[in-house]
């Protein structure tokens, strides 16, 4: 089987929401697995100088417009949270550490938070709800929240988030295929065509 | 007829000019007409505290694969300018003031100028060959220097940025359809899927 698509996302991107419901369709079509990666916009957004879509002026508006519009489109459930962007620490947490010994797991947990935020509205930023969201898994909430407090958890997203710049990234959703980046869930549609013509090339 | 596509575009933005070698088919397709707006992103990064695209630490780098990659897989010819971006007055005035009168010649020169910035690495930024590329179309380039030095055409694109800044214009190539916004190339095919969907609402 050909590499993985990594697919990094931020909890608290709606965009890099809509991309988590149509990444593993997408990789099962290229005879692929997408490997699924929380980071935190927060950091990334600290080495580029950029600001969250929703508070820059002009753009803020639309983005909210183009969030709403996408979703209704592509007939993904989707309402605008409140707040909104959040600190998504807690989940990104979870999942990293849950994801070491079971990512089919982890990817499941992912599901359920985002589901959580952008359907229910649940406040997924706060420990107590995402632990609780982890329990409706079946997961030890005990356990998790002892380990989400630890230096070693905390460190596993720290090395996340720096992998995640070393590599280029620098959005959610964000792909990369072969070391080839693509940034934005309208750029989907941009990895079939680019893998149709990788094909082409490569016979 | 129903009403127009308002197609705004700085000729220093790759995507604009992706986006002007289809526009004319998409309106077309949608039994609409494009009408073709130059505007000075400068003016509009300033009202957003926005800044160049390859100027963006990551991004920077991104998008400068992003748009050789798009222009490829899209089969549009182009190759990265250099110096880029460039100031775009000399054709904006130029193309805003043969507008007044023939809008189809102001259409092809926006088109002669983007193919020779895109495709020929024409410095186009520069008055004179601003000018140059107009005499190559068979206007009186004598007339059009003074025009575009007068007071009157310098209001005019004022005016044009100030409008498209009000309208809520932000970026490069943004399109208005029924007060609808959509910004980037990548949305042409949500401005299908959106069309499509207005059909259906409105039998």
């Amino acid at each position: 089987m050909p590499a993985p698509i990594d697919f990094y996302f931020d909890f608290s991107s709606p965009y890099g929401y809509f991309a988590s419901t149509r990444i593993d369709a997408l990789a099962r079509e290229l005879g692929r697995e997408a490997h699924w990666h929380p980071i935190l916009l927060g950091a990334v957004f600290k080495a580029t100088g950029m600001a969250p879509l929703t508070q820059i002026p002009l753009k803020g508006d639309y983005s909210r417009l183009d969030m709403a519009r996408t979703a209704r489109l592509h007939g993904i459930p989707f309402k605008m949270p409140d707040p909104f962007p959040i600190a998504t620490v807690a989940p990104a947490r979870i999942m990293l550490h849950v994801g070491q010994d079971n990512p089919a797991l982890a990817r499941a947990y992912a599901r359920r938070v985002m589901h959580a935020y952008y359907v229910d509205g649940v406040g997924i930023g706060e420990a107590g709800e995402a632990l609780r969201l982890a329990g409706e898994l079946g997961m030890d909430t005990g356990a998790l929240a002892q380990a989400i407090a630890s230096e070693a958890v905390k460190a596993l997203l720290r090395k996340a988030n720096d992998e995640a710049l070393e590599r280029g990234v620098f959005g959610s959703p964000f792909m990369l295929i072969d070391g080839e980046p693509f940034w934005g869930f309208d750029r989907l549609d941009t990895i079939r065509l680019w893998a149709r013509a990788e094909t082409e090339r490569q016979p």
